[in-house]
């Protein structure tokens, strides 16, 4: 099955806002085995959009069309909708019903604009909008399907997902998906890909390997495409039991998982804390762990030293040591750790120093250079990493490996 | 002047990649007075392109295309541009020494892929990619412009910026524009309109006034078009220098600074040093500063204390604060401001407590409660705000409100 995606609305077209909903749309799309011929931006104007809907309906068998529905600015799109499946608008009363609703929870007075939602091209299956106000449209003509959704990500979403994508797969246009994302960590892409030749080779034919990129691991999508749900998401599970058997130390979570999530995970499950000491990623890190709901459970805090007197002062790193070695030196870096550590009362610590640019650098320590250090009770382990000149770039990276040094600190796999 | 955006490539049709090119091309052609009548995106597929440029040679003045060129796709869209153009492709000697000293610098052998980079229809202008190996390509066709460049963003706004625009000014079909942001804070948009109402009423007729969306600041932009860059640029200083005397307190940047580089500029120009106490925030508000380059000259690091042991023993919060106003407190707050500006011996502090969420509310102190205190060697403030339930949100925006916050105290306007 082919599709086009039309996106309508002058704010794509003078740049105010991007297109994510296009680019969601040809992944899922995708997924279901529906291939997506073109994407083409108009303009909220009547002509343009006749042209669109007939130029697309020569080459695809589905239309979707986002955006140019809404109280303030319906009328283009459903007059044209309605002049093109030759039909007229008409009230929906259930729809009417459901923005009451929706306006009285809010405490809200439904006017004019909020009633004229209500109002439906006659020849169409109105979608229920659980998400919104504004119903998804669905015509048929000629053996073509064409399908208009709101604009705003979330509403769109949810139409695609639970009305769209079931009536495509009543009507045999589209099959049914189950997909599930492997996250490693701790071996490169083509040493990967190596590695699994052979389990992806075995692979039943429905289900297909993705190497999805990302700066800091190396996710593998598997995709199940076929008519029953649970059965596809039992054909996944299984080879991912074979894949933890080839991998077992390299898998480090699932599917949007964070590093900082799976950490947290790790230490509540063990009953253990967490503090950290930071100079070059200056709190980025202390950041990442305290985005996840819930890490006061294992996370005590941290230190932001950017100055020797704090590192001294607060983390008791010895003042010869920096003297001798530098502050972005592994012996520093192990006494932050330890030093922290012992501040903060807790059971593992991770610290980092480094130069995160764009100036500082010299030529034994140039911009990019960063000590990792993490403690447990019983060990202090510090490695050195030389990143780019970006100081965005560097405070990111120096902090994701932090994470996963310290992972594996935790695994006792260091 | 209309205008055609073609965005070539199959990762975008399958929704590999999200298009922000189109976005940014819109806008940079909207400020220069060119319309973009539609944006379409095709497979790299033969007839598929020509179709595309058929159709918007019928419709529009200028088509721009980006994508399908690049060392393993060039071959498609560069035979497709020789068969629609009725031209041939030709080797281009500087293109060719271009890639062959980019590659020497890399230390890389050019091999046959990158000698074909080198190939142009011969009818085309050849626009120099600075950028990139990629060059842009420039046909004329019965008074319609055609441009190629390549899809990797930094190479194409080098390609639009320096050779597009510029070309398209010469022949009178792109004005000249220049534009300046002016970031405002502490007045809500819908008052400071009519604050603006009779300035902006009297600005000059090619001097544009723009309200930008931006979730803690007001950012107005002033768009001058004309044909003398120069000219412009001393029209929006003079509307600017106006503007400063109407809202003196508000405007505390430009362009894309951000509240923590203004901050800098303030502290290193006066010298002074600042230190954080975070609860809530968790580290971002020591990530937003540190993110400046050269943050080490005015920052001294800062706290994370996630624990209440943490809040007194390094903060030396009075534990008998803690128990009669609980954690999330204003004395706490202000407590935890004087505590971390004393042990970090610094001028100026900041310090959060709050709750981020999803739980940890009650009925007194709902999710979303947040005290924020600042402190100077003369003075202790602490703010109470109650963000909204979403976790991530509720960490945002108390650190931009935090720093906001510090920046009027830094200018005795709190």
């Amino acid at each position: 099955m082919k599709a086009e995606i039309i996106t309508i609305g002058d704010e794509i077209l003078i740049g105010q806002i991007i297109d994510t909903n296009s680019a969601w749309i040809a992944e899922q799309f995708n997924l279901n085995g529906i291939e997506i011929y073109q994407i083409t931006s108009v303009h909220d104007n009547h002509e343009h959009i006749l042209e669109a809907l007939k130029k697309a309906e020569e080459k695809v068998d589905l239309v979707i069309m986002t955006g140019g529905l809404g109280p303030t600015k319906d009328d283009i799109t459903k007059n044209t909708l309605c002049e093109y499946f030759n039909t007229k608008l008409v009230f929906h009363q259930p729809t009417f019903e459901h923005i009451k609703t929706r306006f009285t929870k809010l405490n809200i007075d439904v006017n004019k604009l909020n009633r004229d939602q209500a109002l439906v091209p006659e020849s169409c299956t109105v979608l229920f909008n659980k998400a919104g106000t504004a119903p998804g449209l669905w015509f048929e003509k000629n053996d073509t399907f064409f399908v208009s959704v709101p604009g705003v990500p979330f509403e769109m979403k949810y139409l695609v997902e639970e009305e769209i994508l079931p009536r495509l797969r009543v009507s045999g246009k589209a099959k049914a998906i189950y997909h599930k994302t492997v996250l490693t960590q701790g071996i490169p892409e083509s040493m990967l890909a190596m590695k699994l030749e052979q389990w992806e080779d075995s692979l039943p034919g429905n289900v297909k390997l993705a190497y999805l990129p990302s700066p800091m691991a190396v996710r593998l999508r598997l995709s199940a495409i076929g008519n029953n749900e649970n059965i596809l998401r039992e054909q996944v599970e299984a080879e991912i039991t074979k894949l933890q058997k080839i991998i077992p130390d390299q898998i480090f979570g699932f599917n949007n998982e964070t590093m900082a999530e799976v950490i947290g995970r790790m230490l509540k499950l063990n009953g253990k804390t967490l503090a950290v000491a930071e100079s070059c990623t200056g709190g980025y890190i202390s950041h990442l762990i305290t985005s996840v709901p819930g890490c006061s459970a294992f996370y005590n805090g941290s230190v932001t030293a950017y100055s020797n007197l704090i590192k001294e002062n607060i983390l008791g790193v010895n003042p010869e040591t920096i003297f001798d070695f530098g502050a972005v030196s592994e012996q520093v870096a192990k006494e932050m750790a330890v030093g922290v550590r012992k501040v903060f009362n807790s059971d593992f610590a991770l610290a980092t120093t480094g130069i995160a640019g764009p100036d500082g650098g010299t030529e034994e320590k140039p911009v990019g250079t960063v000590w990792i250090a993490v403690a447990s009770e019983n060990d202090v382990i510090a490695l050195k990493f030389i990143f780019g000149d970006n100081r965005e770039r560097n405070i990111s990276r120096s902090s994701q490996t932090a994470l996963q040094i310290l992972r594996r600190l935790i695994l006792k796999k260091l």
